[in-house]
Formats: C-alpha cells, structure tokens, sequence
C-alpha cells in the first residue's frame, strides 16, 4: 500500500544516455526484469556502494570498474549475492556479454543484481534477454527500465528535472527501486541518476556523494540494509555549459542542489512504498549539540518497532516517543530540555506532556497519512531529518511471504 | 501466544522476606496490581536500573534509596515515568505510606512502577490497596507478587531454586514481568529476587552484576527499552553459611552461578513470553575475535525485523540472515569465514550456502517451537548467546492496540 506515490508521468531523456530493457523471466515470466544503460564516451561515472561485509559479487565487480565504465546491467529477481566464485564468474559472463554487443571492453560494463540472495544467476536467459535490451536501447527508455528493476516495489520510482546552467538547459532523470530492507548507508534499494552536465572527471564522485547524504543516507523502513545496494551517477557531459572542476566552480552548487533535489524525491518515493506503509513519517530533531546525536535520537525514533505500531494505530502516545529519546544512544541528553510536537501540536514540553495537549489532537495528526513528528532536545543548534514509515500487518506479512 | 512458558508450579520462601501483594484499580479492576516486599533488617539489597535517560521518577528514588533499603513496592498499570516533579512526590508519597505500616522511615523504601508513560499515579487508591498488602505479607507470597506486576505478560513468571553453601540449604526465589519493550540494558521488565544467603554489605551488588550480564543483559524482544527497568536483588542473611565477603571467598563463585542461573531462566520466560511471540530462538555467534564482535552479529540478527518475520514464517532464507551478518557493525569481518547452523543443520560455510543444504532441511528445524541459530565468524574464540523471538503478526496487533 504505497503512501500518495505514483509512478512518474514522464522521465525526459538525457542527451547521451541511452536505456533498454527486456524480460529474462528471472523469477517471474512476463515482466521486464532487465536494464541496460549506455553513456556516451567521456562520461564522468560515480557510485556510491553498500558497506555490507557480504557485499554481493556484482557489486565488488561494479565498484572496481567504476572508473572506466560507460555502462550499466541490472537485473532484477536474484542478487547475485552469496554465491562466491561462480557468482563473480556469473556477473563477469553477463557484462561482457553486453560488452560485445555494445562492442566496448568488458570491463567498461558494470553489472548489477537485486533479489534472492544466494542463488546462482541464470546467464543464459540473462543474455538472451540482453539481446533484446540491447535492441531496445533508445534516449526514452527510462519509465520501462524503472519497472524492470522492481522487486517487492509496487510502483515505478523515477524523477526528471530541468534547469539552466551557465546558459544551457540540463536534465536529470534518476529511476530507484526499494521498498524493504531499507535503511540508510545503503538502503536495500538501487538508483541510477544520469544528466548531461559537462563535468571534469571525478566531479560525478563528489555529486554523488553531497547528494546521498541527505536523500538515500536518510531514509528507513526498516533498519535492514542490503548487500546490494548502489546509487550511480553517469554525467554525460553532452551540454555546452562551461566544464565544471570541482566544488569550487561557480556552477557546482546548483548542480550538486538539482541532483540532491533528484536524489531526495527518489529515496522518499522509496519510503513511500515501503513494505506495508500506510504512513509517510518526517522526523525532525532540532536543537542538538551535534548532527551526530540529532540524527542518533531521530533514527531511534524512526526505527523503534514501538513507535512504529503505535504510528499505524494513530495512537499519539508521548510514553513511545519518550523511551524511543530515553533510549537514544547519545550522550548527556537532559530530559528536561525535551520537546515534542506532531505537525504543530505540541505534545511535550521540558520532558513532561503539556497540559493543554490532548490525545485527540495528536490523534488527529496521527490520523493522516503524512505528518512530521519533531523533537527539540533543547541543547543547541544541530538539526536532521530522516524519513520512515510505520510498522503494519502488511509489513509482516510481505516479509512473512516474500518467498511464498 | 507464549512459547513454552507455563506458570511456575510453586515459589519456595525465604527466609527473611515477606511478600504481600493487593488490588488498587490503577489500570484493571479486579486483579492485583500493587505488590510489597519486606526484608530482615542487616539485609543487603542491590539493584541495576535502567539507563533511559527517561528514567522514571520511581527509579531515580529507587536508585537514590538502595544501600539503605529494607523494603520494595511494586505497582503496574502506571510507570509514573515523564511525569516530572509531581510524579517524584507521587512516588515518594505511596513509599511513604508504605515505611509507615512498616515502621520504617520511608528513605528504606523503595518504589518501582511499570505500565502506560506520562501519567499520574492514583496515590490515593494506592495507599488503600497498600494497607491490604501490609495484611497480606508472607513468605509465601511470591506467586501473587508475580501476578500482581505483570502487564501485557500472560502468564506469571517465577523460579525458585535450592543449593547447599556452606553446609547449609540455601533458597533463591525471583519473580519478573515483561513482555515486549525488551532489550538489554535493561530491557521493559522488573525482576525481583530474594536468597537467603549470608554475604557482607555490598556483595549483593557485585553479584547481581555478575548474573545480569548473561541473563537479563542478554534477551531483546524488539530492541526497545523502558524507562522503568529495574533488576533487584535482596540478600536476607537469614541463612548460617560462612558470610561472604566477596568474590575471593570459595563461596562465591556457586552462590553466582546459581543466581545467574535463576536470573537466567527468569530473563528467558520474559523472551518466551515475549509480545507476539510464536518460536523462542537462541542466537549464538561463536569463532569471534572479541565478545564485543559476536554479541554484535548476535543482537543485529536477534533485531533484524526481515529475521523475525522469516523466522515467524519458517522460511529458511539463507540471504536473510546474510543481510544481517553482513550489516553487523563489526570491523573487518570475513564473510569467506561465516559458517551457519539451524540446530544441527549446516546452511552456510565460508561464506556461502552449502551444496548439500536444502531448505526443507532448514525449514523443518524453524517449524520448531524452539531452535538454535549458530554462526561461526572463524576469526578466534570468543562467543556469546542472546535470545529473542519472531516477528509476527500479533506482536503489531498487540502494539497497535495496547491502550484501546
């Protein structure tokens, strides 16, 4: 049950980045299950890679290849993940299968897998179907590939933006999938982000990672975090705008907030069809002494599976929130500097509930399907926020039946 | 639903410790829920409370009162927790009342309250049912005081051991409560437990430290924490055993393992009965370089929402508890190392599932009301075991409904 998400009415090419899918059966016959993404020559590529021990083999491969790559493969139904030598073998047949039909070098072709982990990949249907992808390669195939990189998605996350750089017009299109799983430093997710900015090699790494830290780095559904999540960044470097070398180039900022702006829409799409969501949740916390200790008590808050029941029964109860903060692994929090408010209720003040606060009210506030919950720990300036949902029946049992 | 956990058959006196408990209508009427414990003067109490910085105001009188501590009350329904100034009057109010009947001064009185956050305590109702307490004090009323402080529990939990030390027979009698909000340090739960052995002042301190470690310190139901947690223990001297002076004498270490022991079994029926609960799980991590490192895979597979729900579903998803092992904070763990057991079925070496493994093999281990989670890190020899249980659908139900 996806919270106010619906699939992008249209994502705009990106001048020289083309995109192909096509259906392996994977895991399910008839549906797209693979993408492949082309880059021009000169292509500035960045990642931004899971830091789980049991990174899967795609992933070890694509990191590798970040540097030279100028392409990408995704498939969806079977991460490739756990699966050793042979899986590493198996993702290596796979790119350069796409490598001869795109007639560049293997090691020019990044692959990527989401799904079951542990099981081996079915290469054969993996590079017929390429075939087809390849065939189907065109500047508009971003909506399809959104879909054919879906799992337990119920809708295809993606997003375009267009704005001007130094007299040029620019398009961002990005495209995610990731809806369990989902916490931050990676979430269980994948994104794939292309724009024709003109950039000196290396800036894309740079973009990427200003962007993740307040999008994908901020999000959780459920505080499990995957081996194979990667958010890309390709910057073409097709538009005329004057080259962009670092952060210091007077263009970088409007870049680096438009690809922020791209990054954050798709990392809450992601949390918006979160397993079982029926609420979409910001959490503020404000007046702490560092990020650090805002970011501790707001995902305590976010992932506590107290508060987050308490979130799907709209019951606005201050004794969650104040073990959630009670349990926060920061230092020295005064409870007596505490306040809470839902939207513009406020529920506690000075760590004690207001007495002109009434259950009625945060009911009401609880009652929507979206809503900030904030905390001000009254100790200084810091402030975050991240994004979650609550924890329902649905949650369960998707998780309960995944396999089933 | 709980999991194997049947009311104790009977909890023995001990010597030097009374117990009454009664009704005051704090939450239900008609079932007992203020519960009051005496001990001998020349007792040594101890205690281990919880760190929230929310702790609750009978905490911190509790903590502020027990070296000279002779007595405990114990109410549920109410945790008088983020209820400020009032709710430390309300507290010293009831412990008051309760020194006067036992003609005491009320500093040896110590107050404990669990239940719904950010209420006041009903002194008045409290004081009566106190007075019915008072009458009802015995030794033998232990399995009352074990109803009278449950919550969402469902059934009593309680233990009573017996042990020579020393020539003589000593008794050890514990009661607890808790059922979700579980998580060391401490977790949702107070534990009360009695002996009657003779130690000097200030080793009943050290060994209530030394069994809460592996007992209480080590079952997380949903990784949540109260702001009520309390562990006590009274040690009435009553008993003719050699005193103790510490952990140098030769009687130390039995009399700590038996109170390990029965700290134990308490903290594991709390797990059994944990909110939702349908499979009581031991999760062990051996072949770790610190206890640090395996009680970081332990708790992160222990806590890890896509677990439990596999768990509650007997789906014997390797790449779940992969995700998991993979996203312990621990450093420079070797996934090529990882071995993996349900009970005695291998699933996973070196990193990877095993050939000869299927997963009706590890299915019929998790259809299991009870089973054993192993992994080995191949790293050195330390080890450590948590419990925990599944996520299922009524641990949502009971938590979405909990105050309706």
């Amino acid at each position: 049950m996806a919270v106010n998400l619906a699939p992008p009415d249209q994502l705009l090419p990106v001048p020289g980045a083309r995109v192909g899918s096509a259906c392996a059966g994977i895991k399910q016959q008839e549906r797209r299950d693979l993408a492949l993404f082309e880059f021009v020559d000169g292509t500035d590529i960045a990642g931004v890679y899971t830091q789980s021990h049991f990174a899967a083999a795609p992933v070890i491969l694509a990191r590798a290849r970040q540097q030279h790559s100028r392409a990408w493969v995704v498939n969806s139904g079977n991460a490739n993940a756990a699966t050793g030598k042979p899986g590493k073998d198996d993702a290596a047949h796979v790119s350069a299968h796409a490598g001869r039909l795109l007639q560049i070098p293997d090691t020019e072709v990044q692959p990527f897998s989401t799904g079951v982990i542990g099981e081996r990949l079915p290469v054969e249907k993996m590079t017929q179907a390429l075939d087809q992808a390849y065939t189907d390669l065109s500047p508009d195939g971003w909506l399809a590939a959104a879909r054919a990189i879906m799992t337990t998605d119920t809708v295809e996350k993606g997003v375009s933006r267009q704005f001007e750089l130094d007299g040029q017009v620019i398009t961002i299109t990005g495209i995610a999938k990731g809806s369990g799983m989902i916490k931050p430093n990676m979430a269980t997710m994948l994104a794939y982000v292309a724009c024709d900015a003109n950039v000196v090699p290396g800036v894309a790494q740079r973009l990427i990672e200003d962007a993740v830290r307040y999008s994908f780095n901020r999000i959780t559904v459920d505080g499990d975090t995957s081996t194979n999540d990667c958010f890309m960044l390709a910057c073409t470097g097709v538009a005329a705008n004057d080259p962009i070398t670092g952060v210091e180039h007077p263009d970088y900022a409007k870049l680096s907030a438009a690809l922020t702006e791209v990054a954050t829409t798709l990392a809450q799409a992601l949390v918006r069809d979160g397993e079982g969501a029926t609420k979409f949740v910001t959490v503020q916390v404000t007046g702490g002494r560092t990020a650090e200790d805002c970011l501790s008590v707001a995902y305590t808050i976010a992932e506590s599976p107290l508060v987050k029941t308490a979130l799907f029964a709209g019951d606005a109860n201050w004794g969650r929130f104040c073990m959630a903060i009670g349990r926060a692994p920061v230092q020295d929090l005064d409870p007596t500097r505490v306040g809470l408010w839902l939207d513009d209720v406020q529920v506690a003040a000075g760590g004690l509930m207001c007495d002109a606060y009434t259950e009625e009210q945060g009911a009401a506030v609880l009652a929507q399907p979206e809503f900030t919950i904030t905390v001000d720990l009254g100790s200084g300036d810091a402030r975050e926020t991240v994004w979650t949902t609550d924890l329902s029946y649905d949650y369960v049992r998707i998780n309960a039946e995944y396999r089933t």
